[in-house]
């Protein structure tokens, strides 16, 4: 049994669980090493306190789970069984008084299922519990996340070399996307972005059939997936020209991804990033143009607790994982958005993307 | 405004709601035009009977939404604003009675604050309605389905010409999603799937390094979005020779096949596809290796309902489109797959995807 299922199982009592139900298929892997996309299936770990764990998958995936899953109590339900009986049945036996769910993870209608097929008595949230099980990363972890951040860079840096007279930013994507499997990652860990002149004034913009000009700003947000773990980096660089008002913004930016990097200590809140990197963008006048947080968490998942917004009063502890990712924004002008993945050990900040970050011009 | 919108709001006092929240992402685009990926942030389309439409996004979405919606008027919330007060200041104005929500994919953990921002008399679950628009496709959604199938056989056509000697699945997999990008689609629909020799007989399994060799069978599951719809294919070749059981295996699989696209016909059951199909299979002796439903609906997502399973008992409608997909997977020997996607008419089923279907022999 792996240590994160064994220390979850271990603190069942002490967080008043008799039972728990893990249905994220994030979870389901960090706790057995069983990957999978149950789609709409039913996928879920249950505990219960003094029992054998038992894996309930769906049948066309059970030879899969058999050789990669930790727990060897496997149980298939097919696409005409009711899996909420599966369930029932091995909660009989029991005396179910506290079931531990993801609440965030668990919608209404399959907590009506459940409801159904096993009475059950106080639910208890344990979202909250596995998530901060997840952002304490451990050595293998980073080891994975360091992987991961170097396949993303050389997928960078090898991907710059398409910016070329002519090339779309649905082309970058495409060769990007293309590198990414080339190099040995599983695949994008989101939607690569490449935005170019006025777009960059999207944070979220959609990449589209606009040609690369001399004089755009070009932004790359793009991360990979490797060994199971995320990366997640954002570069902004000039088209053969740089304009006066986009350098300025570029290196406010810049100075707020560093404040915010620095900021990423043991001790201090999650919301002291943010005002570290926002407070150089509202110094400067910008403050209006960065309407994000300054990062999000990084792990199994994209984007997962922590969120590193300005409210969030929660304590920055060893072996978290985050991004410090400030941007300016201006419509109509443009954007710049500058990224890292920050790891905090004892001895501070330590970054696990170290793609040069000052002002670079490309030539088309 | 459009149609669907429109048929949504005049059903609202048939259906005995006074308002619904429309929360999942895939819902709004097909109410409102603007697609989005919020990650954990709140998206919700707020229908209150007999006032304006409210979008309510992500501030960082703002621009994009603004260009992108049919629904004018929009509300934002940053990261530090709490989107339930938003939708509580929205509703505080009506005597709301029931309210109608996704259950599927409505979290009971934001169940609980939508609750405590506004307490919520009847909650009615509005996915059942909202899946049967989405199941009866226009025939500008079926066009857009159409080029979707017409670029994923491009794709596949030209990624067959890479299996060559030394080619891994993983290999495979990259030049076939760095196709979709090339051939002018958004992008995969799901995990591109190759698989070969004895892991064709995992239904789920994960390309991996394996060297495609002769004597193999090859299979290709893949899809691709396009114009925000979906196709989804699978064929099955082999490589360099045929093994007799193999290709035993291959005729009753595409037997099986055909036999589920003639069953697919307005006013039948769902669940006789798979009975149709299930039956050539079983009849071969080879029931017990068909661990999976016949097929899925299509559309927007690449799972839809309905759920093509023996039980299924809801009734076909013309404008359906759903896949057919019968498997034989004999574990240590090898699987066969054969995917179509099917619309069902008035004149019966048209297959949108047309890759030619006989056994074909690919040379290294």
């Amino acid at each position: 049994m792996n240590d994160a299922l064994k220390s979850l199982e271990q603190g069942m009592a002490g967080n008043g669980l008799d039972a728990m139900l893990v249905t994220d298929p994030k979870h389901v892997y960090y706790l057995t090493g069983f990957a999978s996309n149950p789609h709409e299936r039913f996928l879920g770990l249950l505990l219960v306190r003094g029992e054998e764990p038992v894996l309930i998958v769906p049948a066309l995936d059970e030879e899969a789970a058999q050789s990669a899953s930790s727990v060897s109590k496997i149980l298939t339900h097919s696409d005409t069984d009711n899996p909420y009986e599966l369930l029932s049945k091995q909660l009989s036996q029991s005396k179910l008084g506290t079931l531990g769910i993801e609440k965030e993870h668990f919608s209404l209608a399959r907590y009506e299922l459940l409801n159904a097929a096993v009475p059950v008595g106080t639910i208890s949230d344990i979202g909250p519990l596995l998530r901060s099980m997840r952002a304490k990363k451990t050595s293998e972890e980073v080891n994975k996340m360091k992987h991961a951040a170097e396949l993303v860079e050389e997928v960078l840096r090898r991907g710059l070399k398409h910016v070329a007279t002519g090339v779309s930013e649905i082309e970058l994507v495409a060769e990007l996307e293309y590198l990414m499997k080339k190099v040995g990652a599983s695949g994008p860990s989101f939607d690569t972005m490449v935005l170019s002149g006025p777009n960059t004034a999207l944070p979220h913009g959609v990449p589209g059939s606009r040609i690369i000009q001399p004089g755009d700003f070009i932004m790359f947000d793009l991360g990979v997936y490797a060994g199971g773990y995320a990366s997640d980096i954002t570069r902004t660089f000039a088209v053969e020209e740089a304009d006066s008002k986009l350098v300025t913004i570029y290196n406010t930016v810049l100075a707020a991804n560093e404040a915010g990097i620095a900021a990423s200590k043991t001790g201090a809140t999650y919301g002291s990033v943010d005002h570290a990197a926002r407070e150089v963008i509202e110094s400067a006048g910008f403050g209006p143009y960065f309407m994000h947080r300054v990062g999000h968490g990084l792990g199994m998942d994209t984007h997962e607790y922590p969120s590193l917004h300005g409210l969030n009063e929660d304590i920055i502890e060893n072996g978290n994982v985050f991004t410090v990712e400030p941007g300016i924004y201006v419509p109509g002008l443009g954007g710049v958005r500058i990224e890292d993945d920050v790891l905090v050990t004892e001895d501070g900040p330590q970054t696990l993307t170290s793609f040069p970050k000052e002002l670079t011009i490309l030539h088309l």
